[in-house]
């Protein structure tokens, strides 16, 4: 075995190794006879070296390289030699030299892949390259994403060691969380009946860790959430976990920022200016629609309510009348749209839930629209000068509550963006979201939920808020956003009893029931601990804006599919009856089921 | 809140920095009241410094400080101050200066704690440390361990990061593992009736990893197995997983050597040798006993058979007649013992399986021993020579199976050791185990099983003996074993179909089996699959010898009990009916529990 294992790997081989003898080992990536000559294109995880196999020179070498196919993983030894001038291939980093085969050993043998590795920009089906992720993962965009990952990993891991942040590990087996959401459990054998739940977050360690004296705490965190999957979200995902004491929230947010700052640096080699910009919450919502507002293109929403206070419109008129708002957005330059096109987009904020999208052209000849006939000459002159429209430009209108406003303005302005290819995928915008609502209220459970958590602070100024007007309270919360996705979010934690039990008052929740359910970290808080907060940051999200790719799926290794299975594995599966057995545990038949729930 | 936010850590403030003024920020150590001045040692993660409160200096915060306790959550802001000479304290880095406070903040009170947190040399009940984990973390051997575990990660994965290994992450919930221990299982809601199961290792996945062309694997994987616990193991536990492909064994071994070295020195300062000293499996039984021989003393076993070949005493003469051996161990100076002391050391081999434990002590007087007067003159010459043995020695005598002779004597010689302070606990002496039986022949079962997985490679020359001998082949398996334990254990793997089928047949799985059991490998297998090994290193197990203690439980943040619970969070505990529904579980009656098993 030794005499054919590797001496280099294939870029390490260049001009400066002509004339030496190496081994390289790796697989076939294409093979093809060019006037009697054999030449394989060998591939390892640096990348690519031409083999080239002669029969003149080795005659057995050349023999066996006949037979073998793409795929196949071989050893080949040789000499290192330059190419002629016409022969040369700028493309790849060894394109001036190839490697003059005297010995190959097949190590093993491959079938046909189900689909091509060495070109990636060939479109496979999700399912195929799942069950076969040994084999996707060969491409050379899956391996640079993989790479990146892992790069990734360091440069936090490096980053935060420097600032004395200890990474420190919590259990997977816990308990399960309340006030959050659906827990995958694990039934205990010792205690029959009795059950563990993978944890949605290290949340209540992390503040341990704090109260336990450790000040800095960090973990690359696998979590787990048992919710019904969208395009994306995984069952198991990673987050970057931080938890700090004794450090204003100014210098921990300038602190991750500087983070944030090296990672892209040394991942992917981007510049980030920091500080970052910030918004409010309400500004967020305001401006944007959004409280993760891509910030790559402009577009913002524009309130009317003040130009429209004493409108003669109807619709406008009783919305502002019943606490409602208008606003617009300006598509530059889409004056000219047919009317097809506008009614197209009218259906997309009826299917967000809007009752239609009113519309204005400034057109050469004229104001045309929707709404054109119903306002006065003086309204369409304000409405242009506040939403800064120029002849040419379309103007879309939402009049509804602001929540609805929001969402349906927010929406359309990011696909807008989107079909108007406003958006250039090589920025990287970031900014912070602050003051986020502590509360919200559940219509249906006729309650408030924290909004993050219920150890997140409520801002000094707000605290008398919290038992006279509960939704008008803001939390020292902050979500780091970039480019239309939110990537991190963490918050000062409540860390004095007194605010402590206001906050479960707020959320309607006694003391007894607290006791209950966060007993321990309640009991811990009265044993001395100190002013904290942190923040999670998605690690897999990260690592898909780093790489450039759209789907989280394809930022991790072995992924799960929306039904949360893995198609390789064939997980989750059917056990063995003594298992659930000795886990005290039946499966409920399905008449069962039926009857039951 | 800023204003009272740390400028320093407590280490930080040295005599550089007299003069000037700092805020610190801590838990109250200890407070002392002497000649009308106010001390207190405040505690951060760096260390300690005094505090002078003097009422003339600072009458307000002399009032507030009167009032506070251990393990209040302060912030001081004063200036630092040389102390007296006379009160210098060498024994802490901060011993030369004082911090003379100007303002004091109570972040937060704090009850008494149920230990003391400044003193961790007071033996506290296990229990009550689990109960109250974040109070024992506080105290600064945790906080030690802790770091070291920190350093100990940051130094393997800078190792392996400059070697081109990638970190990659493999899923938490998979498939039930077949041919293993047994599996924890997570209830699929999206598939009732489907289980997932938490990894036991991921090997499966680090093997299709460098199918996937990935060359170079690493990752601290969580891994975890439901057996009945002992002192020194976790349900949950961490292991280094590594796996590389193209690459010798003994380049492989030896990179693994220098991580270890690097390990040592970067986290404790310690210099290792390397490379480390081998043992063959038999070797390893045949001189110490065990397969993780503790190489920090003596006192191999030594083998008499040769010696007693024509024995007349009946006993030793049998056991070789029957294929047994008869070993000795020589415990030095120790003939001066009493017939109680050695008749206790008799109980103890027959707790471990001896039918007794045969004894000669050489004294001034002449020989004596429970088989003295049985052995001619020259066999207790021979004995002697063979034993090195001088005056004042005395040896312990094991006849018996092989098996049982290297267990009782294995266990008699590190249990001597320990009594008679042989070890020196400051020295660190590695070795590998290599050449592992492939194979192990379960008696209940009635068939082999494999003794590291089924994919460990045989050694070449072996593998005729696979159909033939089968308990004969060896496996190119080995273990690091440092101090006595096993820290890591790996092999090179199959990778050639042939050599498969061959070891599967051994094991008595037929193709079918195999196809059912192990599918996706080793369809993965026959795209391509290159020569590859790896090892897995127990890192809880290494934190453990890093920092000196006995623990492992002492090793994790958030240890289980041994009966899988966590005391602090008091998982596992019962769920809501809700939820199993929602799973489709039930739990079984103790009545069906009677029933059904």
């Amino acid at each position: 075995m030794e005499g054919v294992i590797r001496t280099h790997r294939a870029i390490e081989c260049s001009k400066e190794l002509i004339g030496k003898t190496v081994t390289i080992n790796g697989w076939v990536q294409k093979n093809r006879n060019l006037g009697g000559l054999l030449f394989i294109d060998l591939r390892d995880r640096s990348g690519l070296i031409q083999v080239l196999f002669d029969p003149e020179v080795a005659p057995d070498a050349f023999e066996i390289a006949s037979e073998i196919g793409r795929e196949y993983v071989i050893s080949v030894t040789g000499e290192i030699v330059g190419r002629d001038p016409k022969n040369i291939n700028p493309k790849i980093p060894t394109g001036e030299i190839e490697l003059q085969a005297r010995q190959i050993h097949v190590f093993n043998p491959a079938k046909t892949p189900p689909f091509p590795i060495a070109d990636d920009r060939v479109d496979v089906d999700e399912s195929i390259r799942l069950k076969y992720r040994y084999l996707d993962l060969r491409r050379s965009k899956m391996q640079e994403t993989m790479v990146i990952r892992h790069r990734a990993m360091q440069s936090v891991r490096r980053f935060l060691d420097r600032y004395g942040f200890l990474e420190l590990e919590t259990p997977i087996l816990t308990n399960s969380t309340p006030e959050g959401a659906r827990d995958y459990l694990v039934p205990s054998r010792v205690h029959p009946g009795s059950f563990y739940a993978l944890p949605q977050s290290p949340q209540l360690f992390k503040q341990l860790f704090m109260v336990a004296g450790m000040e800095r705490y960090f973990q690359f965190a696998r979590c787990f959430r048992d919710e019904d999957l969208r395009a994306d979200r995984q069952p198991e995902f990673t987050q970057i976990d931080i938890e700090a004491s004794f450090i204003s929230r100014e210098q921990f947010l300038s602190l991750m920022e500087e983070m944030i700052q090296t990672l892209f640096k040394e991942t992917i080699n981007v510049d980030i200016s920091i500080p970052f910009p910030r918004l409010t919450y309400q500004e967020a919502m305001e401006r944007y629609g959004s409280d993760k507002p891509d910030l790559r293109f402009g577009m913002e929403l524009v309130s009317l309510n003040e130009i429209l206070a004493n409108t003669s419109f109807k619709v406008f008129a009783s919305t502002i009348a019943n606490g409602g708002q208008i606003k617009a957005i300006n598509v530059k330059g889409c004056a000219g749209w047919s009317r097809k096109e506008i009614d197209n987009w009218g259906k997309v904020a009826q299917s967000l839930g809007a009752k239609g999208l009113a519309w204005l052209a400034y057109k050469e000849e004229g104001v045309k629209g929707s709404v054109a006939k119903f306002l006065s000459a003086e309204e369409i002159r304000a409405i242009q000068q506040a939403t800064q429209a120029e002849t040419g430009d379309l103007l879309f209108f939402v009049a509804d509550r602001p929540q609805m406003v929001a969402n349906v303005l927010g929406e359309i302005r990011v696909r807008l963006a989107q079909q108007l290819e406003l958006i250039d995928p090589n920025v990287f915008k970031f900014t912070w979201v602050t003051e986020f609502p502590l509360l919200e209220y559940d219509e249906e459970d006729g309650r408030y939920y924290a909004k993050h958590h219920p150890f997140t602070a409520p801002m000094t100024e707000d605290i008398p808020l919290l038992e006279t007007n509960p939704d008008q309270v803001r939390a020292y919360a902050y979500d780091m956003v970039l480019n239309g996705y939110e990537i991190g979010g963490g918050s000062s934690r409540i860390y004095q009893r007194d605010i402590q039990e206001k906050m479960f008052k707020a959320l309607g929740i006694s003391l007894e029931e607290a006791q209950e359910k966060f007993g321990f970290l309640l009991e811990a808080f009265e044993y001395g601990a100190p002013p904290h907060g942190g923040i999670a940051f998605g690690f897999d999200r990260i690592v898909m804006l780093l790489s450039g790719r759209s789907n989280l799926r394809d930022c991790i290794a072995y992924p799960k599919t929306n039904s949360a299975s893995c198609l390789m594995t064939e997980a989750p599966s059917s056990v063995a009856q003594a298992q659930l057995d000795e886990l005290h545990l039946r499966v409920k038949e399905d008449k069962e089921i039926t009857t039951n729930n």
